[in-house]
């Protein structure tokens, strides 16, 4: 399912090629956030047509609504999305453990604050998590077995295997106890997965071992042991950027030696510097709510490393300025000739329509800027291109 | 500045062409809003897209933010907005006098409720009205030649004359004294305009004299006997739509015999059967929130007649639905395939997507229901082609 198109000599950056029921993914890839079934504000052609080929949903939401029962009744999560290509479905696990531990989402998501709508922990033992739903308050219950139920009824191309996500300020412990059940998970989930799951879908199993390096490696060794098609990583990835990259290389370090030919996913990642140097590190694909949620908050992405790649159109200094997003960009909020001073007017206005320009926008700026780590990639240069982006360069997608 | 391109021969319908300084616009015509700079949820090149000519934005709004000062420094509404094609202003008259009597805009446009952002008045007078800003809590100004220089900034093709939108529940003597000064503001819009306005500005008066049929037709002559390039209708039009087609009627029927060769604009009037009514009672544009605010509450514009043309998705029977909203529309929404389900778990999800796909339905629903009216008139046989759509036949723009 998995070609690996190109290999770096200094790195262990690749190009590949993920062949999926619904028809093929070049990696590395960023990968757009579904949650509920749309990528907020967009239909899915319009995703499709921002160069994506693969996207996100999520289980936990879809499961309490519409349902995952409702979803196969209507043809399965593509049918009802209208997206012909392939989608990935996370397992549920970081949602489900959120509602207990809900600093670790705050940690790792860079959230302010618990959202409501998390709902609440009843219960957690070795067979899952009981929990009241956000929905309609009824009990409900998400273990191994449940997420590969709900993930085979959505119908997606890579179904996820049900994980804890471990917090970041346990001991060690703690994450010891818990990745070794999250490899125990692992197993039920493969088991399921053989018995009932579609024969199609591909699934992925999980990483975990929060910060400590030999956890990390044993993980990624039990990890890449089993029979699963793809590995994601996952959980507390650490304090900072230079730790999370760290992490990170012991993860892909690890699976580069046992499992080179499987494809890896890092999950909930994509800042633009960590899309670069994660892409380095030998990363697949890339999941993340970042590129659309800085558009719902105003912040456009753009190539200034210094200001984080962000520009926060809602600042008063852009009431004024007649200079488009990003002068040269091809995405259709740039071509069309849309000023700061009118998106910033229209955020504060609370006008929808800022918020869908700059949506669009920031997964352009995304699609280009993993186009050209391809493009980089297959042509022997990443590092060469790695610093041109992170000097500043704009991206091209040099790889259309 | 407009040409009657056909005549119906047994009514006062016809199709006709407005040149103005932004394009032409073939007649009869719906005009989407943009209140604040944009049609909430689509950007300017997607409602072109839908068929339509010219937009409606608003006074009130765009002098309180972001003022028409800056819109004029950032190159006018059009450069601001990126929309080519002519726009309309309203003169502010009916927003600044609802925040007084705010029953009045209930009445009209059938709101449950008067909305916060309406803010307060401080005083009327001969000169204007005196009011608190919603946007900043400042006093602010508006009267005619105040609503005038505001619509030369915007740099709109047709400016409406500053009015007072009379309530309905008022004495016949009230409406005779705020007629009366409408009238003495249509002079003093006119003067300005003359001295001050732009050249290649058309501007239109309005009509009022609430729900008295003299008044009616003595302000139908009044504003015909002045200066302006077309005509709008306002004001309350009574307390349902047999009294509104009948109060139309005078306004249209007096205007026939004074000014047969301007055009006529009906303010704030859109619903599907008020559109078919008043095409054939003369009226050549059209507009009103209805479309796209039905969109963004979950409802559908469908060729209904016995419910009132609509569709609520938002209602549970549609959960399980995969019936498309409109079997064989050619609007993207329905193109694309979204299911009514889908819809419905979106909107009861409180994703975006959902509320723009249906203004993009209903928008282009009612720009192919002006497109027959028009190809109808053309074809002289507009009384066959109302009664097909009033009988439920779908809307194809058979003028496209």
């Amino acid at each position: 399912m998995f070609t690996v198109r190109a290999q770096c000599a200094n790195s262990l950056g690749r190009a590949g090629t993920l062949k999926l029921a619904h028809g093929r993914v070049r990696t590395p890839a960023f990968v757009p956030l579904a949650t509920r079934g749309a990528v907020k504000g967009l239909d899915a052609q319009e995703v499709a047509g921002l160069g994506y080929e693969l996207i996100l949903a999520n289980t936990f939401h879809l499961m309490l609504a519409p349902g995952a029962e409702l979803v196969q009744e209507l043809g399965g999560l593509h049918e009802l999305m209208r997206w012909s290509g392939p989608i990935i479905t996370d397992s549920g696990g970081f949602q489900v453990f959120s509602m207990g531990h809900g600093a670790v989402a705050d940690e790792i998501k860079g959230r302010g604050r618990r959202r409501e709508e998390e709902g609440r922990i009843l219960s957690i033992d070795e067979d899952g998590v009981r929990f009241r739903s956000y929905v309609d308050g009824r009990e409900r219950f998400l273990g191994p077995e449940g997420s590969m139920a709900v993930q085979a009824a959505l119908g997606s191309d890579i179904a996820l295997t049900f994980d804890e996500c471990t917090p970041f300020h346990v001991t060690r412990e703690y994450t010891e106890r818990s990745t070794a059940r999250t490899h125990r998970w692992l197993s039920r989930c493969l088991r399921w997965h053989e018995e009932h799951g579609p024969k199609q879908q591909a699934v992925y199993g999980i990483v975990q071992g929060g910060v400590e390096q030999d956890l990390r490696r044993e993980s990624a060794q039990a990890v890449a042991a089993s029979r699963c098609d793809g590995i994601a990583i996952g959980g507390s990835l650490g304090r900072d950027k230079s730790q999370m990259h760290e992490v990170v290389s012991w993860a892909t370090g690890e699976l580069e030696r046992q499992a080179p030919s499987r494809p890896r996913h890092l999950l909930g990642i994509g800042e633009i510097d960590d899309l670069i140097a994660c892409v380095e590190l030998g990363v697949d694909t890339f999941d993340c709510a970042v590129p659309t949620r800085l558009g719902r908050h105003g912040v456009a992405l753009v190539p200034e490393p210094q200001a984080r790649w962000r520009v926060d159109l809602f600042k008063g200094r852009w009431s004024h300025s007649r200079e488009p997003i990003l002068e040269g960009c091809p995405c259709p909020a740039c071509a069309r000739g849309y000023s700061r001073a009118y998106l910033h007017y229209l955020l504060r206005a609370h006008e929808l329509t800022a918020v869908r320009l700059l949506t669009i926008h920031n997964l352009s700026f995304v699609a280009r800027l993993m186009g050209d780590l391809r493009a980089g990639i297959e042509a022997g240069r990443l590092a060469e291109v790695a610093a041109a982006l992170r000097a500043g360069a704009a991206p091209q997608d040099s790889a259309a």
